[in-house]
């Protein structure tokens, strides 16, 4: 059974990751190399030559094509190959698979499923990537885990007590109440602690922004958008100010401060993912010193994360077909497992396979 | 085929490795985590929290509980789980397997079969390791090969004169005469060579100990008790001054020197095995110069056992369905083996699955 | 499928690299150990003991034989255990493999296959290495790929090129006509660059050896000997001085240079090789600096290989059952290949099946 959909767009790069040069990069079990042409446009093509399977990523780029590394083919952005060595002519079936790819919110989004389906309104939101009034900064990190563990472990966050109880582990968390929603595409779940005192982490962002030291109403609405995006909406502001709103009505935040966790999780291959995270924030904004901290701080709680994740895989491939309990605070995880699993059905259908992927484009 | 009982105390730690904090080794295939509680009892859970799987020996201990490192979920000795994060009750089915466990002759023995067949009396006798009169050091290794190619080499002492040319072997051992016997739990190989030279380790110690220089009788007694410990009897005495005894009569071995290899090697997988041992002696009780020598002779000696034994796991692994010929040198070895398949072969009856054991203890 | 015929000579070391010591090599999968008697004479054994399996490469040379490091057993160069530890008589059926193994053009040749087939006339010619008026050196180099990507890739010259741009790499030999010959046992691919400019490579050569500057005719005359034996022609003489012949008649090349590349590629297993190679040359023939220019030159050519044949293979292993689509470029190699598919097929046949190879020689 597979771990993931293949209709969809995935996270491949970092949009300053791809330049100039080659850059293969494995993505749902296909081997892909990256490269931009000279106005910009991102390019992806199956990383392996047609005539002998030499990964394209050991040639060299020449204008807007790419030259094999062994034989010297060249095959231009959409996989055609327009060079032979020693022959004029050149066999019109010498093609390679060139991938749907785009760039948004500061990511390069690759589209491994049927390119008909690969619509760019598909592409997750994360807008406050690169939207005005918001900055921050992220990373990627490769993790040996199926990337749905990280989406297990980012939508219950009890598990910072004790993952992180040298740094925003916080009792508090583990202990108060939430709900979680869902829909065909998201789920939630929301975190509303008020009046509280914040924990040390917030109680210094507050008031270095706002100069504020008191009591907060405290804010964690995490977000999962299938088939593996999660934002998570964090934040404090002055007790009682209205942060939280009522039901339909958005509250005013003007009196704290608001961060975004974005996180997308790619597969690489059915055991290992490529994780890219960013925290935005909307105070301070231009304080480098501010972003530099944020970004450290939270590389620094995600490697403990990613040893917990590692040790979490291989305890799984040792107990193959265990059956897993879930607990009250799985909510959120087992919706979004629902919504993955969905997807993956639905390609795995008599319908979908009308559908079949070609492999090698035809000629 | 299984590659070992299940049904036996396999030696888990040194008495000395366990203490207040949590010690991981898998035994038999099983991912066991050790731990002491306050008042010292040995503990041995299942590594894997019920939950998500993590390793319980990645979190920590809180009294004479486990507390796992993920989410918070805690467990006792008895492996129930006691504690939920964010729930007041407690699903009754929570728990992990517990695995009887006690300590003896210096060792944390665990069962990792039946608990109804866990007879504490059926400990392997390493009394030499902790008894009155007697005196000595061991260590621990890892060895990349089947338990059962330890047990061969333990039972035919010529190969010292190939494997450990360089310092124990002795072409004397190689061309003396053994006898070879057997029960059903036990087999022995047993060699006396009298009114011999000394070889140099001896020469040495019955010099050192008793003042004296001159010919000796000097015996090797090896016996095996099954599945996987093996003691070895070695010393040398004045020659004629009655070591041998006589049939059935224990001989007078006051005028000599004596010493106990004490082995015991535990499966960890298949293919790997903790290999425990400690060298006891009767002389020279309190000069611990002695027993750091002889500790560290024995370990040089077996790191080239070591050597040949991972090399032969190798070729094993080449060779699939090789038979083996034994020659007149293997009769001990044969015989071991013969007890061990038997307690396999046992365990894999009908009646025998009968007693299935419960991976996971009703509630 | 088989990926290499077992009835051919196949190199297993540099004469230099076997001497009065074990040297444990794998040559199609199998296992041997080889070393020379006292009087010189090459000896390949099976390198694992009949007793127990170790390696006999761990043991020891004593004269003409082999005595195991674990129980001492001892193999004369036929293989027949002439002696048994603890044991008066030896088991008549004791013994282990040997191997036809003869010395010539100084590498150590190795038979795999059925020993009444080793006829030593089958050994391949590259007598260059050993033939006066001929002088050069070699290496050996271990390389991850199925050996015959090896053969695909000298049987084209035109990836110079592309794989070594900055180096050798030439257009004129990629644009240059070939004639692809071929017979049951070898192929040829032959081109002829008629007064041309020297590349700097050979450009130099001439003008140190014969003093020469100007225009040229340049050869390359490629000959795959079945199953892994390359040998390639290289050379340039003053234009129009006859270099090239007529058909049927040897052209006279007393105004040019001329070097042979040897390569002969031995499998290890089915997905990593042997490479042995030597630069012969018929000029300069004392000026050792000339051959160590030359063997470096050729050894970092031989890298930049390395690198893209590795890569090649590990492209294959993902892409199980690719159907591979051939160049015009391709025709010397699609030959060499169909001579191996051919001798493969011949010994997979029921014919060759009566002609199973013992193993385990009768006794």
């Amino acid at each position: 059974m597979a771990t993931f959909p293949l209709n969809a767009w995935y996270a491949a790069a970092y949009d300053v990751e791809l330049g100039r040069s080659l850059l293969p990069r494995t993505i749902c079990n296909q081997k892909i190399v990256f490269y931009r042409k000279e106005d910009g446009t991102p390019v992806a093509l199956e990383d392996a030559c047609w005539h002998r399977l030499l990964p394209l990523s050991m040639g060299r780029l020449e204008g807007d094509e790419v030259v094999c590394g062994y034989h010297g083919l060249v095959f231009n952005g959409s996989g055609r190959c327009t060079h032979m060595p020693s022959q004029e002519s050149v066999n019109p079936s010498a093609c390679v698979r060139a991938y749907p790819v785009l760039q948004k919110h500061r990511f390069v989004w690759v589209w491994p499923g049927d390119p008909a389906l690969a619509d760019p309104a598909l592409v997750p939101d994360l807008h406050w990537n690169d939207s005005p009034g918001w900055t921050g900064d992220g990373k990627l990190i490769h993790v040996n885990c199926d990337y749905r563990l990280v989406i297990d472990n980012l939508m219950d966050l009890t598990h910072e007590t004790f993952v992180h109880g040298g740094s925003i582990g916080d009792r508090a968390v583990a202990e108060a109440p939430f709900v979680a929603t869902h829909g065909d595409r998201f789920a939630t779940v929301t975190r509303w602690m008020e009046g509280i005192q914040p924990p040390p982490f917030w109680a210094g962002q507050i008031r270095h922004a706002r100069g504020y030291s008191g009591a907060v109403d405290r804010w964690q609405i995490i977000r999962f958008e299938a088939p593996c995006t999660v934002t998570i909406d964090v934040g404090v502001a002055e007790a009682g100010t209205g942060a939280r709103g009522s039901e339909g009505v958005p509250g005013d935040r003007s009196r704290g401060v608001n961060g975004f966790v974005l996180n997308t999780i790619t597969p690489e291959t059915d055991k290992t993912c490529h994780y890219f995270w960013a925290f935005a924030r909307n105070y301070c904004l231009h304080e480098q010193r501010v972003t530099h901290e944020l970004r450290e701080g939270v590389a620094r709680i995600f490697r403990e994360d990613e040893s917990v994740l590692e040790a979490q895989q291989r305890a799984i491939d040792d107990h193959p077909g265990y059956t897993f309990y879930n607990l009250n605070i799985d909510a959120g995880a087992m919706w979004a497992r629902r919504l993955i699993d969905r997807r993956i059905a639905a390609e795995a259908s008599p319908a979908a396979a009308g559908r079949a992927i070609p492999i090698r484009p035809a000629a």
